[in-house]
């Protein structure tokens, strides 16, 4: 089934707003099959929205617009859709009664009440998270269109909850996804060695690449829950024999998500210090709810003298050996961990850039090291994306610190190989 | 003029690369008058690009693609758009040494030869980030045509360095931009205190919120800069005089840079204690290049022992107050402050949710507090967006305790005025 995308929305073309609506729907449309064709963005427009539709339904099977469903006067895709398919609107009374719900008995302006207007014989998908509805339906030439909101927080779960299911109606088929993730391991790399996986058609295997580190999407379908979960479990396993312990997690959010769970498990906790990611890696720890329990200090020592004041770093260490050194990362583990009284410590030092590297001690030189009490294991960064910029560069040290820590909790090895040294 | 943008890659298609050149593009357009009609995405095909490239042509007189100009073999843009426009595509000799030289005599495969073909008459513009050129030309029937790369590093300063003046060449118009950086009123509010500014055609204001921050961006066209300067200087008198302290910048980018600069100015130094936002706001500080100059020491106290520990805090402060109280703030400011040695502390407590919360203390309170050895000032925020969840609440936090630092560097009062409390 070949697809189009038509998002709606003034805003869009003004370039302040970024259409993620699109990206979410094309990503969402690849899980059952259908092939998009043109992602297309049109102004609160009648005519050049009428246009942009009429050309769509000319040559895809199904037609998907986002935005333009609510109450205010520019809000014209439905009445838009309605008119070029050639249905009436009517009004549809379980969206009404929601719509006056939501609003608690105040009173409801007419243009509140338009939104329950919807193209009559269609599929109505309910608005959990707002007031439009969107609805789905087939024109008399047997194209599908369905219209959803603008706002991603009603778009994602109507899309999935009501769009998808019925997209995926006549065929009874239920849709399971598992996210393989993947940390210090290339996506190039990865996706050679799966080029196998990657060539089936059900269950599907796509790699993609993020912030440095990557993961693999498996999706089967099937008639039911339970065989498509015995569909994905073969590739899932198959992943887990190629890539080992390179796999941080399945189906989970972020290294800093294992890292609080694993911690928590285990009734341990985790200090940081932190020279160059400045308080990078202790906002990611504390980005997830319930961080306190496993997270009880950080340090962001950027001049030499705090180092010494605040973590025992010795004056010695930091002459002989300099700030950036392995030397230094070791006592800011070591350091951190005791006056913390945490049972593990991680130390971050380098030199970030832009400014700052010398031939010795080049930009992108970052020492990690992990302290448990008994063995302080150090990873040393370098070369590791320094033309990527001082961003990259920060985000890549506090996901290596992760890295190490998960490999610790799990009982892995390689907690001192750079990520990408290796091939396995 | 009317103008439209085609995006060009399968990758946009399959939902897991944001299109965020498109945006770029429609802004820059903006600026100079040019008012985008469409923006559409296709795949890496032939016929496709063919039929998206003819629609566009025929209802708008320029049209910009982005994307496809590479050295693989699914690019194609160029061969598609020279065949539809019915050009030859001839070998630019300056991008071919361009090109070379980029890859310091490794030798060429074909591939990377072909980005030196371009079509026959147009305008090329160098890409000094990489190695396809984009260009522009006018087709037979007057409609122009301008190809820009993919990559937003190679697609962003192209278009400002050579798409946008080779646009603008007839007019002799130099396009100047101020943008006017505004934190602690909303958006709402401002545009309505200056709706007859933004009616305005040239110079241009318009609004736009992003984080919880807003600015408003004037434009101008004349025929110099010094004219284009000069026009836009009593818009942006005007704006200061309405909103007066509310804006920290002129042209800069953030607030942490506007702190970081004028901290360093005046050869101060400040020190943070962070408990909810968990070392975002040493984080903001260290993303500025530069910032060890100013910044020396952050704390990351979670666990009430290390605020005392590390801080001072008294335990008859958490004990009397709690953790997330006014007084604790005061304490963390003021401990950091003398541990660390510089001339100021911030201290920030507080619940980010989405657990935490009582009737008393309730998910959204934050207590922020900047101490200068003399005097403690501290904000309070409380119900500011409590329902953006948890990372809006803890971005908006450390936005509070640069724009009370700010305030407090640039001699501005209201350093204990919440944000968006305030209709001046």
């Amino acid at each position: 089934m070949n697809a189009e995308i038509i998002s709606v929305g003034t805003e869009l073309l003004l370039g302040h707003t970024i259409n993620t609506d699109a990206s979410f729907v094309a990503r969402e449309l690849s899980t059952i099959g259908v092939n998009l064709l043109f992602a297309g963005t049109v102004g609160d427009n009648v005519p050049r929205l009428k246009e942009a539709l009429e050309s769509a339904l000319s040559r895809s099977d199904l037609v998907i617009t986002t935005g333009g469903l609510g109450p205010t006067g520019d809000d014209l895709t439905k009445e838009t859709i309605a008119e070029t398919a050639g249905k009436k609107l009517v009004m549809h009374q379980e969206s009404m009664d929601r719509i006056v719900s939501y609003f608690k008995g105040r009173e409801l302006g007419e243009t509140q009440k338009k939104q329950a207007m919807l193209p009559e014989g269609c599929t109505v998908f309910p608005n959990d998270h707002g007031t439009a509805p969107g609805c789905g339906f087939e024109t008399a030439d047997g194209k599908t269109i369905i219209m959803l909101p603008g706002p991603p927080s009603e778009l994602i779960p109507m899309l999935k909850n009501y769009a998808i299911p019925y997209l995926t109606r006549g065929e009874k088929a239920v849709i399971v996804s598992k996210i393989v993730r993947v940390f210090g391991l290339g996506e190039g790399f990865v996706a050679e060695k799966i080029a196998d996986l990657t060539d089936c058609a059900n269950p599907t295997a796509a790699t993609y690449a993020k912030d440095g580190e990557m993961f693999v999407r498996v999706t089967a379908r099937a008639e039911s829950e339970e065989k498509a979960e015995a569909m994905c479990a073969p590739v899932v396993e198959e992943l887990k024999s190629r890539f080992e312990d390179f796999i941080y997690g399945i189906d989970v959010e972020s290294l800093e998500e294992v890292v609080v769970t694993e911690l928590g498990k285990r009734g341990l906790h985790l200090a940081t210090a932190e020279s160059c990611t400045g308080g990078l890696l202790s906002k990611r720890l504390t980005d997830i709810a319930g961080a306190s329990q496993v997270f009880q200090m950080g340090a962001v020592t950027y001049a030499n003298e705090i180092k010494t004041l605040l973590l025992g770093v010795p004056e010695s260490t930091l002459k002989q050996y300099g700030a950036v050194s392995e030397q230094t990362a070791r006592a800011m583990a070591k350091g951190v961990r005791a006056k913390s009284g945490s049972e593990l410590g991680i130390g971050i030092t380098g030199i970030a850039g832009p400014d700052g590297g010398t031939p010795e001690k080049p930009v992108g030189l970052i020492y990690i090291a992990l302290c448990d009490g008994e063995h302080t294991w150090v990873r040393k960064m370098q070369h590791a994306g320094a033309s990527k910029g001082r961003e990259y560069l920060r985000w890549l040290a506090s996901s290596n610190a992760l890295d190490m820590v998960r490999r610790y909790l799990t009982g892995c090895t390689g907690l001192e190989e750079a990520a990408y040294s290796k091939k396995i």
